[in-house]
């Protein structure tokens, strides 16, 4: 197909196209002629990815082409490009924190028997969580957390029982896609269950 | 105190304050002869509170501005400042979604008891996810919807019990703020449950 139609199957505007080829987020089609390239399903499909990380997830363009490269990696294994693809992505938290903070968080693995990596990043944008919310008067318990991380294992005991089903063929960009694209979901679904709760209890 | 205190105590650099206090998201100090100004306590927890949510909660300063503007108005009651601070917010997910998928969030929210204000943006985010999963072939089952939606009222019912004991004076920045901060720590946590549920299974 031609750039237009590949416009239309994707929903994207042909200078943004025009901008993802330029930066590497799209292969380039294959040349016909100097000025023209074909495009094929591959290329509708990277698109829609391309636009559900940054539509859906939020995701930054250089956070997408990371995470790219994690899918596109045959080296890796489906349970490393997952990992990959949360080290790839620029940490959720930023705030710094103190050893007290870095302390509660080791406490809270241990709870729940939580490997991480060495070098993860989770355990200092978590900790950098809880130093700013100790910061503002409102130190989270250990309770509260523990529920937190109950509801966690919950959902990714599912996500990960469901990916087991899925054949190895695209295995490994259905289970980045599927982590990434349900992190807005499960906020959501707390936002319009914390509405409910509060409301429930406002009465 | 002066500006450079305000600075060392908030951990912000004085250009930033000054970049804020014209925005208007830092109140004016109180003014001392033509170029110089005191400020209190309050400015250094507005200043941390500013820093909280853009670091940890890695909104943008608009949204900032919104949720403060919901935390200020005296007319709120606690309820109503959540829900508020959700509204002002911008939407988590801009794709756009089918009446197929509508109306599986309709399916869901009655399945679940929850009720929506009839404008509320979180009715749109959910089926834009929810299309977006569908379009690259992902569409998630009405069974791992509803663990997630159980997943988000085992957090929310906390969330709102916690906000039940504090009292009523700061008590609405408090339910903001723990409404927001608390999402990045929900999604790290899953992302460490979902590395080691992984893990567990690849062995």
């Amino acid at each position: 197909m031609w750039m237009s139609e590949l416009a239309q199957r994707s929903g994207l505007p042909v200078p943004t196209i025009k901008y993802y080829l330029r930066d590497g987020l799209l292969p380039a089609g294959e040349a016909v002629g100097a000025t023209r390239a074909r495009y094929d399903d591959s290329h509708v499909r990277r698109l829609r990815l391309v636009r559900a990380l940054t539509d859906v997830a939020g995701m930054r363009l250089e956070d997408v082409r990371r995470v790219l490269a994690a899918i596109d990696d045959p080296t890796l294994s489906r349970h490393e490009a997952i990992g990959s693809a949360h080290t790839r992505l620029a940490p959720l938290v930023t705030h710094s924190s103190s050893a007290a903070q870095q302390s509660r968080v080791k406490d809270l693995l241990d709870r729940h028997d939580w490997e991480l990596a060495e070098h993860s990043s989770h355990r200092d944008a978590l900790a950098g969580a809880l130093a700013a919310l100790a910061d503002l008067g409102h130190p989270p318990s250990d309770e509260l957390l523990d529920v937190y991380a109950q509801a966690a294992e919950l959902v990714s005991e599912r996500d990960v029982s469901s990916l087991a089903e899925t054949d190895r063929a695209g295995a490994t960009e259905h289970a980045v896609v599927s982590t990434l694209l349900l992190e807005p979901v499960l906020l959501i679904l707390r936002r319009i269950a914390q509405e409910n709760s509060s409301r429930r209890r406002s009465r």
